[in-house]
């Protein structure tokens, strides 16, 4: 088949390290460009900030190009630009006709901007008709949730589908990894936890509504499922853990919320999309998992499920903990899978 | 004034310890037994397991006893017994004549034992009095709540006294020295979260609702409050934080939270006992804090206060973050101003 | 070719772990036989200590066995026994016929034992004719070192054989793992450095004159390499650093010491055996190079090789930086190589 | 007696913040001003930077000031400024007619500017009598050395007076506030060891020769010890591990050296100046010790004290543990010392 030229904007960063991993061998797409902002100029391999695993050689030697739509050569682009150069960046990029799918915060909430969790919201993707239509855009940017409403809203969304969910509190034990490099400074977080991350509860909170809200063709009716989070950052490397409770409209037990989240399947398993895990989300029976460190790499696809358990019923109220890899199934896993989809609708083509 | 004789039951651990640093220069107590299993005939210096700071050279020296009131000499016993241990030892002293305060897990749900926070209920310890009948002993035995009902319990009663709470769910984030020592593998918890203990979210589901009961002078009726924890464990040294969340039966708002909590004094503090702190609660403006390693000594007595943090009211959904030492307002300092207030009553008078 | 069935000794534990799953694949080697202790009639799914990832399913249903030859049906046996266990069974399996092949202390110091590393002395291996002979015994016992003697003597090997090493002083910063599990207690090691080991700072001294010594086809004559150790351990998960300082006797430089460690091959390379890897050593240039998380399981076996940094050189005084995986190389890696090159030279040959 | 009122240079880092809490209730000195560079004219409380303990009131409300003898009002200037900082600013505060007392590494190695650690090399401070009269100065600067040298040179000095040291090699595991805050990112360090830091090595290495030179009342002549050094860098949060091993000239014994150790005191002990340790080296005798976390604070001034263990002699050669609180003894609390020590010498009176 085809395969598609791609550019990584923010290519630098530990979600682009993540990007390029995830690409390497990719079936459809083949990175193309890479671009920075300080390293423009610099091979890719002395760009890159962190302790990232080295890049294969054809990517370790690209120039680093500037986020600009002039410098770029791809078919579409990813973005992991930091907010407010995303804010800038992207519609240029969408202008001049690039499809742009982005893990940045900047368009999450506007109208015309789908926010795709694969499984959750496949048809929302067809909103970027609607946003070329109102922008006069060649391309479009689609985005993608916060890394830990992803952790929220993929269990969530199976339960809220069958028994209804309501009344959902969230406290969040985040990785270092999502505040990025240098991010936290380890003095800082050496044992201890600081219950409080940035903007986080409050995306957590809003982008939730949208995920898993109706599309009717024309827009988006948000759900009218109601988030309460504290999120907390923990020292951790990868792995954001979440300590979910909520109530259900319909009666349930215990069986009944593991059956539904050990079964959920949805289109990208059945697409069988390169980077759709086969089961997008693993059911662990045992009293003591999920444990960050250890499942956070879970699944057929390394990263991309979130590991369920714990699971306790008392009449309607449901608690879980459930466990995603911020900078896989929350960053540039989520997205290139997003991305597949988009091939998948014909999305992509000229 | 006259100072009393003590033991301390299973002084080798690391609860142990606690109570021997604090009771260094006691006004009222003065330590005279120490009683252990494996060290018993041994120094206590030698005894001691972990890493503790050096004890006062008087403790150092004393030779480790059995646990059996025949080799006790003291005006009342403090007991930190593992729960198995202690349900076989405890009754034994208080038939012996002996005043038990117990941190140890044993009977804190018998319907006639005292389950006490000083500053909470300190009218509860007046049910010894009906135990002592029931029991025909001659002394009784006093019990203080786990850790984590501690850090749940304090904030949540003058906001249930003022305001009426409901709903409450609590998410943990505990430290290892709550395992004791050896207690948790550090491979087991390097870099990782284990979201469970054994037997924990339990404890402070059924505490918490005999604590904030109501004393007739014969029974305590439970409060109706509800719980749900969940209970997590993560990479700190001491202090186990809790992110809690729950409904209040009139209306309110951040700031009628924060001047509960900030205003709230009791007994122990009117009565100015000595290990009592003069807040019970330190509220913190600040976004990011309570934090583990940096608040867990708060207070003029180290360790006694809760710290409470990062109050947030939405309609009548209070979330907030409370952080306890464990081992201090936890267990050892919990149980001293326990029995300070029983001296209070005169229930340690012969 | 013929295949091998094999049985582990001590299989329930960390190495035994590591064992399974690096045999996994093996083309030469089949698991037919665990053995454990206390685990002795249960699945050995449900007998592993640790948080163990998955065992591959046959060997999951396998009922773990007494250590006794009566009840092993195998080959040859790798044996990762507690030093006291592996004292009083290993020369019961030799006796009955058994190779064994043993990372545990308890005889690698005895004269006719062979103490390999694969790349440094493989002609040690010929050793066991002289004790089969001297115990009358149809198998035999061959060991492997300390997993801090492995990151020492490899470096050292290639430089000791063209420049002649004398001096050498080690500093060790060890990870968890190489206590085993439950281990080094998460109280005494978070946020801390212990700066002693129990018995390891001789075991590296001793062994490390033993594998390079010189073997006459009768008896090793010993190297006269003197060796000062200093082990600590370090709150990291695998791979233990040593800081390495010596001298060598003809003059050298920088670049000479990093081409003898880069270009450094041996027997088990030439040999191309299954898990050799196809370079023993790995030397990095940068000068914040090796780091334990991140340089553990390098080379192409992963964990298989060890990685060096920081070569300095001042006269003739060598400092380097060497890290290696103490439970690969350092132990379960290390000894399916030394049963490979046992196999090459025909000594698993009934 | 009289009190000196001084400044803090750089006083909103780590260093400027033990500075200010050991000051606090100094018998001789008092905080009158604080200068930094980003912060200035803001409330000091609101320009501290990391995680410290709140501030005395006083402290709190002073107004930051600028690096700039113009505003500083003070008898003498303490100067935690970074290096570059120091390398401009220290010379205008010398020049204006201040006293200059440094932990900063910018003139440590000028050969009229001398570097102090008090009971090692006191008489070197009448060196500032050449500096004056070289550089016209109406002030002066005094340096106090790298905190990694400190816990190398206070043990070496009592043995190489009695006993003569040669061939030091040094392996550090130092910890992460020896970095500064932000410093060292929590995803480069968490479960990981960095063998290196940057210009640290060769400090250690020249800064040693000088402190143990020879003063002859006019200019230092360097000892001719010889130290390798090997600096790592591991997640401890305070207080630098060193492994030392070097040779004696004469014969020694493991009593000798501890003897040695444990009863060194020095000038700053025989005049009991206020932040003298009563002990400089605490011996500690236990096979594990010392440990970093649990043994930083130790001693009769809290942090002042080195710690050192696990000494092993073979022959001439000499292995111990040294431990040291890089903030307190390596920086704020050595420099403080270091003036208390001129004050006696009468250098700081106009």
């Amino acid at each position: 088949m085809k395969t598609y030229s791609v550019a990584i904007l923010g290519a630098t960063g530990m979600v682009g390290q993540h990007y390029i991993r995830m690409l390497q061998n990719h079936p459809w797409f083949r990175i193309k460009t890479l671009t920075g902002k300080d390293s423009v100029g610099r091979k890719y391999v002395e760009a890159v900030r962190g302790e990232a695993p080295e890049p294969p050689k054809e990517v370790a030697e690209m120039e680093v190009q500037p986020t600009d739509p002039k410098h770029v050569d791809a078919d579409f682009v990813f973005s992991c630009l930091p907010t407010e150069a995303a804010r800038e960046a992207e519609p240029r990029f969408a202008e001049a006709g690039f499809p742009v799918f982005s893990d940045a915060a900047a368009f999450r909430m506007e109208e015309d901007v789908p926010l795709i969790v694969p499984e959750v919201n496949p048809d929302h993707l067809h909103l970027v008709k609607a946003q070329r239509k109102n922008r006069g855009w060649g391309g479009f940017i689609v985005t993608t949730p916060n890394c830990t409403t992803v952790g929220l809203v993929l269990p969530l969304h199976p339960i809220n589908r069958q028994l209804g969910v309501k009344r959902v509190t969230a406290t969040t034990l985040q990785a270092v990894s999502g505040a990025g490099y240098p991010g936290v400074a380890s003095l800082s977080i050496l044992g201890n936890v600081i219950p409080y991350i940035s903007g986080e509860e409050r995306k957590v909170e809003t982008e939730t509504a949208k995920i898993l809200g109706r599309f009717d063709g024309g827009r988006i009716a948000f759900d009218d499922v109601d988030v309460l989070a504290t999120c907390t950052r923990v020292p951790t490397i990868d792995g954001h853990m979440e300590s979910l409770v909520f109530e259900t409209e319909k009666k349930t037990d215990k069986e009944t919320v593991a059956n539904l989240l050990a079964e959920y399947v949805s289109l990208p398993q059945e697409l069988n999309l390169p980077t759709a895990p086969r089961k997008p989300i693993i059911v662990r029976p045992e009293e003591d998992r999920p444990q960050t460190r250890i499942d956070v790499d879970a699944g057929s696809v390394p990263g991309m499920s979130v590991t369920v358990g714990r699971i306790r019923v008392v009449e309607n109220k449901v608690r879980l903990i459930s466990l995603s890899h911020n900078l896989i199934r929350g960053a540039a896993g989520g997205t290139i899978l997003t991305a597949e989809l988009a091939h998948h609708f014909g999305l992509l083509e000229g």
